[in-house]
């Protein structure tokens, strides 16, 4: 695309619109002006200050989600500027609006510092119903630490928020129900299927952890990522082995060592593939994409083997590609070639579930609900092109927001106790527009 | 009002519509998400990234501005939790899309650390055009001393946006406005007319400032405020003289006693008044409104005495005792009796001028070219009763805005170098939908 620099589609597109997303108002002023400020006002902010719970049934709180991010690690482009940032999380707050009625406003902000981060996300936290941190990098664990302590904070103020990293939970969601479809397809077992995993950033490693929630054995997994040398200058992809210790090791990749009790030794990706079921790869990608090669995937397991190429924009190896090399079930993150396992497919739905019923936070249940009503709302069942749904799929959108809520209900995380279970998946239907 | 809590028009309509902002997509979806998302969307911020004041052009930036407030002076509740604040940002937002066509979004913090808001406004800037700073009460500086800091910052970074303090400058814009032509109609001077202010608050000392830089002799002006006593309890209220030396006194108090060589003694406010040819009332009024009395006002200059109560939402005496102490034109800050002087009168006009030519800050000489517009936009002309535009007025909003870019281009102020002064004023007139 950027070959094509000035000219593209997109650029044509934003200039003609200038800003993706518009505000309006939702009151007519003739004779409300008392009653939308002040005087009028003043009743309504005072009955908030004494229940701060009432600003989600009074205010734009109810509908609201900040889409924050540092911007260093924007897309396939690294770290860009944080105004470059804006037309990426302008379009997230596109899409959060499109298939899921969510009042969504980006936030790029002019510090990449993880505490400066953590600061600026609690203290703009009282305009929003959630929070939802996107783009930001794991070098040094930045993104998992960012998620964290932003959570720690929130839980210490009077009306907690949820707040999700999308790049972690939001992919994860998606990759699982894709691959319980697969595995359902081939005829295998998540508790003993053998996986490979290419990538430990804020995406890889959150699919590792969710799979294992879902019960994949982790002696069963191998978990790749890059070493770089000490000029940051070449990069071998590796395994990560109980005696690794390059400088890069963070702490999530500690906790894969510390509960990999078989994988213990260094080897190539060629070799962990061996015999393996399926391949997720969730790496940095180049444009050539020969992460997987094609002899990667001829000793998989020839028991139906499953690839995962979702690097993005340029997977690790092509739909063709894998598909010509063997492979049956092959998703990738872009729209183009069968089963799109991207992001966008999820977070949106949690944030609506989350919202309606007033969530304090999106927990680990939460997600793995999401998960299994994704899984379960594909239009076709046992069809290798259909692992998962389109992004924006009204039924699979609402019946995972339905989902996240009742768990959130039944976990005692909501404060919505007037959500009424029955009436709700038919509201949330109706109030989705169909995307496509 | 908040005796009929729980009942009041304005509950009812915030639980009607629960935010009175939403935010919508520009762009229809078919075969676009590839333009609005990945992977053609970074082709856009990779074009940003190389020059970042291209976001003025393909992104939300060009339109809009946070309404940031740490909400510890909200109308005339005093410090409220920043959730209750965010029902008033909100509704400035509303007014700021009404009157002017911005997109304007509430940030409500959790905080009122006055460096913890300082670094909070510059860490979210890159997704604004403006920010409009709200709501901070002034006590020991700190509005004030936000403003500047802010400021100087964002003159640090590669794109400054205009950061203004709408409590001092938006109200110092519409009080002298308002002044004025009440002065033209009282056939008066600004040069040599006595003043009397009574409240040195953000809007109080903005107003004394702004009238200093419109030729007021800062002899001739006398500024009074309270005094408390060491336990908070007893309110006197006292004028600024030199050897005040109470523990409140700011900055901007030292600042009106180094540049007043006549007003050096200790006085009463009915000592003040005597003679006075106007008075500017924008203290902390409390219900019963009597700290303008009926008796101040008969010792004013009998030739046509001038009382602006401007206190909100209870003013210092009210419309009819003022006129009927013999006041022969009177404002207040509210609706329902002539001449209401207001801030939202001003602001959104403002910064609508300071977006379209992507200012890149707004200064001092914007301030009085959209004073005198403001001034000269009234569709009376001597007419006691119509001193000022009502709020939202189409002409005036234009008007201010046409005047505010015309001056940031002659000051070399200005990103967007293809603003077209011939065609704008008629461009924005049509922008603008009619507020009432």
């Amino acid at each position: 695309m950027n070959s094509n620099i000035g000219q593209s589609k997109a650029i044509l597109l934003h200039e003609k619109y200038c800003g993706k997303i518009g505000i309006h108002s939702k009151i007519r002023m003739d004779g409300n002006l008392p009653y939308v400020y002040t005087p009028g006002i003043a009743d309504v902010a005072q009955k908030i200050n004494e229940n701060p719970e009432y600003a989600f049934k009074s205010t734009i709180k109810k509908n609201s989600v900040a889409i924050v991010s540092d911007c260093s690690r924007v897309l396939g482009l690294g770290p860009i500027k944080p105004a470059a940032g804006l037309a990426v999380m302008e379009g997230k707050a596109v899409l959060f609006k499109k298939i899921a009625d969510i009042d969504a406003f980006p936030i790029c902000l002019d510090t990449t510092d993880e505490d400066e981060i953590v600061r600026t996300v609690c203290n703009i936290a009282p305009a929003f119903g959630g929070i939802n941190l996107e783009d930001i990098a794991s070098v040094g664990g930045k993104s998992f630490n960012v998620e964290d302590k932003c959570k720690k904070l929130i839980k210490t103020k009077e009306n907690p928020i949820p707040i999700c990293h999308d790049d972690q939970h939001g992919t994860a969601v998606v990759v699982l129900a894709a691959m319980k479809n697969a595995l359902r397809i081939a005829n295998k077992d998540i508790r003993s299927a053998k996986f490979v995993f290419i990538g430990c950033g804020s995406a890889g490693y959150a699919c590792y952890d969710l799979f294992k929630k879902a019960k994949m054995n982790p002696n069963n997994a191998d978990v790749f990522h890059k070493i770089m040398d000490k000029n940051n200058h070449a990069e071998l992809v590796t395994n990560i082995y109980k005696n690794r210790d390059d400088f890069d090791l963070l702490n999530c990749k500690e906790k894969i060592v510390a509960e990999d009790s078989a994988r213990k030794e260094k080897m190539t990706l060629l070799e962990a593939m061996n015999d393996a079921d399926a391949v997720i790869g969730l790496s940095e990608s180049k444009k050539d994409g020969n992460v997987i090669s094609e002899e990667m995937i001829q000793v998989m397991n020839p028991e139906t083997p499953i690839v995962f190429a979702l690097a993005n924009p340029y997977p690790e190896i092509s739909y063709q590609k894998a598909k010509k090399a063997g492979a049956e079930i092959v998703a990738t993150a872009l729209s183009g070639t069968p089963n799109q396992v991207n992001d966008i497919i999820s977070m949106p739905a949690i944030f609506r579930g989350a919202l309606d019923v007033g969530a304090t936070e999106i927990s680990t249940n939460m997600l793995l609900a999401a998960t299994e009503a994704l899984r379960s709302s594909v239009p076709q069942v046992n069809d290798v092109n259909h692992i998962i749904s389109l992004p924006g799929r009204v039924e699979a959108v609402a019946e995972m927001a339905y989902q996240v809520a009742i768990v959130a209900k039944r976990d005692n995380l909501i404060r919505n106790h007037e959500w009424d279970k029955d009436r709700y998946k038919d509201e949330v239907t109706k109030r989705i527009e169909p995307f496509w």
